[in-house]
């Protein structure tokens, strides 16, 4: 990951200003929010996605960084809500938004963040970008909607497993790579290239992460989470597949339990 | 309100068919909430301003109908939202969706139909009713926010007020009149003085709901409300404003417990 950042350095730190630039706001309290959440950045994957995709396409434009402030504020967005659902009180390290302002106040910094997204790309008249990621946003919510579905009637199959992390997981890296080919002026079939590369990158990703929750590396996250939550993962579905009758109750047991 | 709606009763029963239609989903989950919100709908309030809007100003186009289905979806959205925030088990009568589904899928439905929203409005090319509603987005959020900001220092006064309530409540209303314009091709102009009667409405009607929490009418809605929320409304404000030292103190303390 460090030397894809090192090509785009100076790139991303362009980023970085125009992003807090953009964060700004006339109203105090939603100002001292915003300020709180540039300055508690995460790894800023997702606008390295984008431009290191445009960068391959043609080249950054201004576009480019609109791309990328699109997709982290609706990241940042989902996030906040996120936690707010979770009743997490952390996040990165840091008290998260709900546990310092309320409810109340979370959940409406994730829509001010999702309309401040929205107005940047339609204001610089953006119609490509905002079409890609707006699929993305529809397919991770769907995605995670199967998830709950499917998680409840413990009947996933793999084919199941891979449509739910394609769009609840890659779909968002896959929309980064194509808005980054499309902000250079790549052509479709270009951007659909891209899509799919990122939609690859995005799958290997989410593999690797559920495989992470049975212990498979030690990365310091916490493990069984996804059984506690009764998420049918691929290390499991293949552990059922391979489990003779009373193995495979006891297997459904556990996760039941 | 019923003699607006009779000029464009056809219409409306248009509007409700497309929108039915909309909201179909592939996933089984997605689709019978999908249904239940679309057989709990309210009094459809804003899709009838863009309608009427529109029929004002030259005539019902298909990018009426999908400006009035973009805005409804994103109201659905807002109050999907709004009863996970607030805990509430009841909407319009009925269960809410996070009373039926649970916290986490609420928030992902809210979701799904804002992404649903944005797409037909995207796929359709309506860039000018995208941005007219986005704005509307972030005014919202950011009124509610000014709102509980103020409301936590009881220092507000009529112009804050007045900018809260422009905000949070006349600016939704407002681009539903802007939007019904411009999906009937009016000039900017026009759509610039449709949205400014939308904006008075929206205004009168927030006025009006702030007095009946006082219990000026007999509406059937529970009084008090805003006063334990610690919202200064207008009748506040003036009781205030026209208060000896005493009495304010007796308001402030009301108020504050």
């Amino acid at each position: 990951m460090d030397s894809i950042k090192k090509v785009i350095s100076t790139e991303l730190k362009n980023f970085e200003s125009k992003f807090a630039d953009a964060m700004k706001s006339d109203t105090p309290l939603v100002d001292s929010i915003m300020k709180y959440i540039v300055k508690r950045k995460g790894k800023q994957i997702r606008p390295m996605f984008v431009l290191s995709a445009a960068n391959f396409c043609g080249g950054i434009t201004e576009a480019s960084y609109r791309g990328a402030a699109l997709v982290e504020l609706l990241h940042t967005a989902t996030l906040v809500h996120d936690d707010v659902v979770d009743d997490a009180y952390q996040r990165r390290g840091f008290f998260s938004i709900n546990a310092l302002w309320k409810n109340k106040i979370a959940v409406l910094v994730g829509d001010y963040l999702l309309a401040k997204g929205l107005l940047l790309s339609v204001n610089n008249e953006d119609h490509r970008l905002l079409k890609i990621v707006s699929e993305a946003v529809q397919q991770m919510s769907e995605g995670e909607l199967l998830q709950l579905e499917k998680a409840r009637k413990l009947d996933i199959d793999e084919a199941v497993y891979f449509e739910v992390i394609r769009k609840k997981t890659a779909s968002l890296i896959a929309s980064c790579c194509a808005c980054g080919a499309a902000s250079a002026g790549a052509t479709e079939e270009e951007i659909e290239r891209m899509r799919l590369f990122g939609e690859k990158i995005g799958i290997a990703f989410q593999l690797k992460d559920d495989l992470f929750d049975f212990g498979f590396d030690q990365i310091g996250k916490p493990l069984g989470i996804d059984i506690k939550e009764k998420k049918m993962t691929l290390p499991l579905i293949y552990a059922l597949q391979q489990s003779n009758r009373s193995e495979k109750r006891r297997i459904i047991n556990i996760i039941k339990n």
